[in-house]
């Protein structure tokens, strides 16, 4: 029997982001339960399911958009912890975000480092970064 | 001997759009000469250069970026362009566009398609997508 | 039998803007069919079919949202189409675009007037407005 | 003897956010009172004193358009009182954010939902919302 | 005897933007009298028209602003134009919009470089600009 | 001997903000030195230092914009310090502000109006300003 959109989107927001996701969403429900079912449908349901794009690349194009919007920390820290959890390295987060400097400007890197910081902290990620490749080189 | 930032630009540059990328600065240059050299330096010499993503990551986080933010369609058209160039698929690049409608919402992300339409006409790639995991089975 | 989510958004996209809202969604079907359905239920299906708030007052908000985003043109033309269709007067919708002045700019407003000119003129309506309550008294 | 500016501003912000709105251009007044007085004079006295739309549909677009900016959660807040003190229930305050959605991204809504939920809660509205049209049925 | 807020505001407007802001606000009056009317007494007849700020400093704010937003090129050509007209050098107004690239990216600063280029087109400026503290050297 | 662009982009950094600005990237840099590298080297050492536009100018330049954007608090705190470092009058810097309520609209103002507030506060001025040209005469 195939999934409904609701356990399809269920599904998907647990691959994107284990068990905090569904926290988030669960929160969420307890005051607009309306909007936490769409929330899970269209873009877990729907979007995040399509076979087009591996997750890595879908969460690197949401850090990135969230970054560049600037108008959205919440949503970035989230999707800091997604990416890692889809298996982004912290380099290569750090490296979306500081391109974001050319495409949004240095404010919008800045905050969205500091986003970075507080995501990483809660991973026991330690900053600067060592690897050869990283931002801290 | 080490290459200048300005010839490493240059070759990141060609490396992400090809010739089209080279042009684009020539004609920029022939009005602001100087701000063609920072377009060389800093997003392509500093910033792509980097070693700790790839080009079609890089990419994607770009693409991502400027359609979400809606208000500059010459460069997204230019970077569709670039994302095909190293090595994303048509249908990667359709599914980034459509999911900036969860985080920009949809006028973004149907702005973003028409440019995406512009981009694949001029490379020859018919819509909708045929294959299986595309954007338009 | 209950309508699907597909069925019901395109009842509903058929009330918010006639003939020519569907004209929009067959177009874009051509090029992106899977937008074009996401587009269809989503916004439609499962947004304005909702009960809570009428459709008068669904195209006043998204009058005002697309004016001040400033940077959606194509789809603030299509909703002043829209917000005549619901019953919204021409004088209403010229009191959205211009109270937006103070929510995000005069730059916004003027270009949301532009938009809203341009769908007028396809609807008959001369500017300027001649009632007493109009925006041209 | 006509109102002046000042005074009919005074007038339509009180009529549009009860003496909370007045409190609020009091506070700004003690440390920029010229701009406080703008604030009373062009958005109030020329704008919202203006007869071609309802004070309901102004505070509906106002809520949309702050929402959908993303980037004035203080003024998000103080609009949603206005939004009830108009006579807007909260099934439509909650709507219009929800709405948002499509228009600005599910990022936009969510915080939209958190700026609604303070202010509903210093009004005693429980959420979720209950009646049947509401947002959380 | 004191002028009203709309003579001081047309005064403004023409010490601004000589008679092609008046131009503007005249062709803006045949479709939208009222709000022809707001544009001249708000923005020049109380903000522009106050005594703590030059002229030459309020249209670099105004080009630097409009070049971030990104989403009002033909306000941002407009006060190009005014800028050179108030005293601004060519050489100044390019520097003004490069920084840009800074603040609000390197998309916003080549959107704004082409608003630029038309303006002085129409000014009859050559570029690239030739002075020694000019973008071209 | 010619100074490098990071020697440079630091004296910069040091002539528009004195110690606070050089203690920014110092914090920066524990976390991310490569993006407090590109921040002096980029915005500093090239843009800010070149010769065609004056420090005043460029700072009233990125107050316009960061308050015009409305995403950028921290940055635009930053550079109300930077204004009033390189010789801006308090008086000046408010007026670029409230002049950001005709581009960006009312609520841009208000958060710049806030951040202003926060500055002076730190550098011990006094509101509302009290000399004749000021913002509360």
């Amino acid at each position: 029997m195939e999934p409904t959109r609701h356990e399809r989107g269920l599904a998907q927001l647990h691959a994107v982001d284990g068990p905090a996701g569904v926290g988030v969403v669960e929160t969420l429900a307890a005051a607009f339960p309306d909007f936490a079912r769409y929330l899970v449908e269209y873009p877990f349901g729907d979007i995040y399911a399509r076979p087009g794009l591996g997750l890595r690349e879908r969460e690197i194009a949401t850090v990135a958009a969230l970054c560049a919007l600037g108008n959205a920390a919440p949503q970035l820290r989230v999707h800091v912890h997604a990416a890692l959890h889809v298996g982004c390295t912290p380099a290569e987060i750090v490296e979306v975000v500081m391109q974001m400097s050319v495409y949004a400007g240095f404010p919008a890197a800045l905050n969205g480092l500091a986003a970075v910081r507080e995501a990483f902290a809660q991973e026991g990620i330690a900053l600067p970064l060592r690897d050869a490749a990283g931002a801290g080189a």
